[in-house]
């Protein structure tokens, strides 16, 4: 039986993104991890900010934000430029060989136009394919792919697409030939019992107890979402699922849930 | 003796950027080449556009352009972001696999921040070396990159860096490998022996007619840093440099200059 690499695959969102100091101590601890690496980033506040700046009014639709063609060209400048490139050069600086990517480079994430019955999303995109062996052998040249929430659809258009997503969709892919663990960092320590108390985590989480826990009702409704997703993940061939603030990654004694089939 | 592979090297310029049916038709004909190639974009007008837009002002400096920190924000958004990705998911919709690089991503170009004795030229980098390794290896995995006019010093700092600089410099790294022709194109159908007649295109320029034709003052002022330039890089290895406008990639009848030692 062959072993297979590993392959550590990190998403990262806004309470990160938005504060220069954490972003900073955040992309040392993750320079630092060993093996194959590949970190996704969400957009933070700044193209919302960057938006208003410019006096566009962000459209809703039934209540969803939807990208319109002048909010397309801003979060793409933001995310794949602004944001993926000082990750990128941060990286950098502590010694990893980071390239920063959307969907679109090397066709690395393809997506289709989402659509949609009644609501018409925009330049939204649901990923349909990854390049799962360019992205190995980027991964084999010792390279940190850094991926921004930006696909395209393979005829030209540049799509909005999730970073849960998208960092979901990277871990299935690379399961065919890696042991994935796929971790999403936010603001609290892991999933709670008691979502006032940051004490209350729940270190493990299997099939069998989750569907005893939504039983009881003992996890916020909030989270039901993003570990239905988790476990669709695992389901679909990635080994291990982490949630939790990033200083797991290098704190031995912090608390963070792993989540297993 | 072995015989090197060859890669072709283009730098398009705002006149292409700035219009979308330009850019289009463009890139259509780069993704028709055969073999190696690289393009290099600048930027246009959109990040002045886009600068205006949000308030700030441009700074200069006895006449000279500064790169603030503001306008750093800017330029990495548009250059790194919206251009960048603009061109590589149209390149990919047109059967090549192109992927969009700053400087930054792989480390494949580093810079010094400019040091000037008597102007802060602010965010501006001046190119110190270029990663041929991996660029080659890119190259020999079919990817075509696309490099915008951003930089890094490899101590976390993004920097504003001239496209036609990067063009020469990334021109002079390959040639250690590759038989390499650098394409500049520009608004004209090449170097005019009269700035008004564009029928007056001088074909080809070698060392021996540059001195006579700037003996002779035969050569429009501005083209003569230009060419200065071109002889540098001719000098240090790049085999042949070209200039003219883009329609030379597939009309076999447009003229344009080639530059040879």
């Amino acid at each position: 039986m062959e072993n297979k690499q590993s392959v550590s695959i990190l998403k990262i969102g806004g309470n990160i993104i938005d504060n220069p100091s954490e972003l900073t101590a955040f992309l040392g601890d993750f320079a630092a991890l060993k093996g194959n690496t590949i970190l996704i980033h969400g957009g933070g506040k700044s193209a919302t900010k960057l938006a208003q700046s410019m006096g566009l009014t962000p459209q809703m639709i039934e209540g969803r934000r939807i990208t319109d063609a002048p909010m397309l060209e801003v979060v793409v400048g933001v995310y794949a430029g602004l944001i993926n490139k000082e990750v990128v050069a941060e990286l950098q600086a502590n010694g990893s060989n980071a390239m920063g990517f959307s969907g679109a480079d090397g066709n690395l994430i393809l997506s289709d136009k989402r659509n949609h019955p009644t609501i018409d999303y925009g330049f939204v995109g649901d990923v349909k394919k990854v390049n799962t062996n360019l992205l190995a052998s980027l991964l084999d040249n010792g390279i940190t792919p850094v991926f921004c929430a930006i696909t395209h659809d393979g005829k030209g258009q540049l799509l909005n697409t999730n970073a849960d997503t998208i960092a979901s969709e990277l871990a299935i892919a690379l399961s065919a030939i890696y042991d994935v663990t796929l971790t999403y960092c936010f603001e609290k320590p892991g999933v709670l019992f008691d979502v006032e108390d940051d004490s209350s985590v729940i270190e493990a989480i299997n099939t069998d107890l989750y569907v005893q826990l939504k039983a009881e009702q003992a996890i916020h409704s909030g989270m039901i979402p993003k570990l239905d997703n988790c476990f669709n993940s695992l389901s679909k061939g990635v080994k291990q699922i982490r949630i939790g603030h990033h200083r797991m990654l290098l704190d031995p004694k912090a608390t963070y849930t792993t989540i297993t089939l």
